[in-house]
């Protein structure tokens, strides 16, 4: 008995026709003899009816049946009774009359309700996984998945990208988060390390000339875990020869139109905006700006500096800065809520909050006592308040107050309703700096990696200020999310020199660290550079969810484990020894030492 | 100075453009002052001239460039004179007259030659992976295994099924190959494992109502390498539910179909032979039989049981069998020539080898006096014996006569060139025995896995004679490679416990190994069952090659080794205490001992 057609396509198109389904028990109902079965296959469901008048010996066959049985049953398709046509089923103006059943297979009950926006705790859920993903919210976030990577797929074969695989099984990086090593039995007391990324082999790829490269490649990364992180996670990895930034980004920008096209039915238009990365962090105190909404911050250091509030003026001369976020409309708050902010705000680092409240015209507040006539005139101006305007400053370093005001941006953003959840807003950040400074090495690291090319323009800065430099590396954000970023990689050695002297590598180090890749690019390498987009986020976007782990169809809990598999697991010995490794402790030392 | 053209792709069409290209050295020339060089990128080579009189300073420049420089040039496209067109080059009616040349990169001299054919090391050509790359029959394999994986891709989305990824850190199975095993940071004394295939999570998304799924997937296998295997390795993994096997196989025909014709423009013609493993066996003394010639094995055993020939008579009333390969035509051969097979067959366990020669109608060779007239007869009717024949005889158990017939078949096919190279013939082979019998353990093993279904009508042999019970297992094969195989799965449970129970594991050991997978099939889980295809192997088929490495980018040696990035290696010991491991010995130990 093999399916003719699937429970949720059957329209009154169908009526007359007899078919044969195959799917689950969503619910059974017994309606004084008559028997009414939803059947659910991964398009839908159906009702199906079992009764005397028609269905024989399969009206007792059917009775038998609970939930999440497996059926194979035939009937015919009939309209429904006026009465009982049900608008919220897509199949709801029709009914099958079963004259055969077949039960496939029996089921247990299931621990939680088969259906979408069940309140059962994660675990039980990850634990029981393949009864979760049944749950048609899972199956359509793993086909808006498939479908996904298909386009992205489609997209890059017609751009003339060639899809590499890269090895799983490779070397430990100096450098980046933490490796998972995989112990060799053939080569005692080596080890391979999972990638964290595919950047190195597919920079050789552009060495090898192959000109375009991608890879939709899982990563890995032993770091502590967030709710948007798991250890293993999927990038969709591109990288070009021949390309310069804006040829890459505007190609980029074309396939993010279409996987929205393709996916979700929505025109993201082009171009995008671009915005450095200093503007970013001028305006919205982020390098992720959620551009949703506007609030944009105001530095308002050269207004305030000779005020008489002391904080901001001793800010100011230890080179930090003052800023002031307009919360458009919340001049009508009361004080307590204006404190509120306080603690949220601490926690970005803020050691205080000052605010100006605009009502009828007049500046109100505990601060404004210490500003003359002109200098709130200028404040005014500045942030363009408006009556009914709630006016909040922080002052400290350049990071803290980007960190504090750009936290209450978003929730103050949020709180006010300016965010459309239905909007995808994308942003280029771009110039992002080549270099940051490490206070406690007392040197420079490479913000991105030290393959990382500076814009020609700024390479004379190596000699004289290597901080100010400006890399060609640029992430992609939507909607306040990094869902991709990528560079430019230097192909030049002379470059390539200048960038490990100004990180304080001796030639020598260099050479340890990254000997294979410096002298893959004496042999030729073309100019190239690349993308990287976070796959699993890029899902989770588009499918409207806020958990990754809703867009893997088997994650690991922020614990790195797998409930389902139980992974990780304790192995023989034996295992071990042919791996020539064994266990710093036994399992179950650490409880003793607790004990002693 | 981005390229406007490839320089493969130039034709007289454009003659009279002034175009761009970007690309490699391949050679130069200095013919009188003129400067010609070959530039090549991966869509393939073209000529580029550098004449004073129109190239300017382009020609100084170009006189400094060497093999393997990466170049940008500006010219126009002109129709070479007569005496200088290259029938050779697809290019080569046409040259470009070059007036801009921009050196994007220098290079040092390569240790091999960029280009096809060459004779180097392999292991020169791996720990330079980056330059063998660049040999266009290098890029031509890798751009075949990009449209190979985008067919796949295409046919399987457009049958519905669903690409979802599964866990690369996993569990460690109890059975099957060795693990690679990944120690965990979090959970100490712990580890995860490389998965060797996606088979429990493929049959939890069936239990899931996922349908059809499939993915292109990273396997790995920590056993003792061959040229064909790799430590890491890639499969087409697909699985379906509410097929039966004769709709998949019909399904997977259209899609090798699919990909021949769009990977390599070979109609291949369906359906596929399909043939049960007891006859594969019988004819070709194989389970993966090339097909594209005959040479069938006939066992002659009941012809041969009463003659004279003692050894033949001994084996057949042990319990073994007598067989004959008519080599056609090899009726010819010396003595010596003859002879000389006695070794090869040696090798797969032939303690002798007995032969007759047809000349001129009569049965010659050193057996013939031990055979009465109407045995000879026989003889010649079961094999067809004609005049120039020769016939081998192998007579031993079952397993040795297949295993040295089999491979004597292969030998003589190929010996007389029986096999046409361009040939790509595929045979199902079906009805693999589900239980084999461990002597040592002196108990039933599964052959494929212990979830495979049994044919529905041997499943009464459970309880009499499980040795006969055929699987609904299948290999596809493809001359002589075995490129794929998969089985139904069991789904009823009185059917699984039959199966454990003939495996001798207790419900507890059972539950033990395969517990959630156990679990998971109690909540209505629909008939399915799958395949998984030898991408690898189906790339190298496909393209010609011979070795597994040549169709990986970055491959691993039979010594587990990748010689590019030196992995494995060794690690810091802070790294192995953050993973609670430390080696069984310090590096370096066993050297210590040897010299002891």
């Amino acid at each position: 008995m093999l399916r003719t057609h699937n429970c949720g396509q059957l329209t009154t198109a169908n009526i007359g026709e007899t078919i044969t389904l195959n799917g689950w028990v969503q619910t059974r109902r017994d309606l004084g003899g008559v028997l009414f079965i939803d059947l659910r296959d991964r398009t839908g469901i159906v009702q199906v009816v079992f009764n005397p008048a028609y269905s024989g010996d399969a009206l007792q066959v059917a009775d038998r049946v609970r939930s999440e049985y497996v059926l194979a049953v035939k009937g015919e398709v009939v309209l429904r009774d006026d009465e009982t046509i049900n608008k919220n089923l897509p199949t709801g103006e029709i009914e099958v009359r079963i004259t055969e059943i077949e039960v496939l297979n029996a089921a247990k009950t299931p621990p939680f309700f088969i259906e979408d926006g069940i309140e059962v705790d994660e675990s039980v859920r990850l634990k029981y996984r393949y009864l979760d993903l049944r749950r048609p919210e899972m199956q359509k976030t793993l086909m808006l998945r498939s479908k996904a990577a298909k386009v992205f797929r489609d997209f890059l074969d017609g751009e003339g990208f060639i899809d590499v695989e890269t090895p799983i099984l490779t070397k430990s990086s100096p450098e980046g988060a933490r490796d998972y090593l995989v112990p060799s039995r053939v080569h005692a007391g080596e080890f391979f390390a999972l990638p964290q990324s595919p950047q190195i082999f597919k920079q050789l790829l552009m060495v090898s000339g192959l000109e375009r490269y991608y890879q939709i490649a899982r990563c890995f990364r032993d770091e502590d875990l967030r709710s948007d992180r798991q250890p293993e996670f999927t990038q969709v990895d591109i990288e070009t020869s021949f390309l310069t930034q804006d040829n890459l980004l505007d190609m980029m920008e074309q396939l993010m139109v279409k996987l929205f096209k393709e996916t979700v039915n929505v025109d993201i238009p082009t171009p995008f905006q671009r915005i450095t990365h200093a503007d970013a962090m001028d305006k919205y105190g982020s390098d992720k700006p959620d551009l949703r909404f506007g609030l944009e911050l105001v530095n308002v250091s050269d207004i305030v500096a000779a005020s008489g509030v002391k904080v901001f003026a001793s800010v100011i001369e230890k080179g930090g800065e003052v800023k002031c976020l307009n919360a458009k409309g919340c001049g009508t708050w009361t004080r307590k809520e204006i404190d509120s902010l306080e603690p949220y705000a601490a926690r970005y680092g803020a050691k205080g909050l000052a605010w100006i409240q605009v009502k009828e015209g007049e500046l109100k507040g505990p601060i404004v006592k210490f500003f003359n006539e002109q200098e709130l005139e200028q404040i005014k101006t500045a942030v363009g308040a408006e009556d009914g305007d709630l006016l909040l400053f922080s002052a400290d370093t350049k990071k803290v107050v980007a960190d504090v005001l750009g936290a209450l941006r978003l929730k103050i953003g949020r709180d006010l309703g300016l965010i459309d959840d239905k909007a995808f807003k994308f942003v280029w950040v771009v110039d992002f700096p080549l270099l940051g400074y490490d206070e406690d090495a007392k040197r420079y690291v490479a913000e991105h990696h030290p393959f990382t090319r500076p814009r020609e323009e700024d390479v004379h800065l190596f000699d004289t200020d290597p901080g100010q430099i400006r890399a060609q590396a640029y992430d992609i954000v939507l909607n306040g999310y990094e869902v991709g970023g990528g560079s430019m990689r230097i192909y030049k050695r002379d470059v390539q020199e200048k960038m490990f002297a100004a990180l304080g590598l001796p030639e020598e180090e260099s050479r340890d660290k990254f000997g294979y890749l410096m002298d893959a690019f004496e042999y030729g390498t073309p100019p190239h550079g690349g993308i990287a987009f976070g796959f699993d986020r890029l899902v989770m976007l588009l499918a409207g969810r806020t958990n990754l782990r809703e867009t893997i169809a088997f994650p690991k809990t922020a614990n790195a484990t797998d409930l389902l598999m139980d992974a990780p697991s304790q192995v023989d010995v034996s295992q071990l020894q042919q791996l020539h490794i064994k266990l710093a402790k036994k399992p179950g030392d650490d409880k003793k030492q607790e004990n002693n």
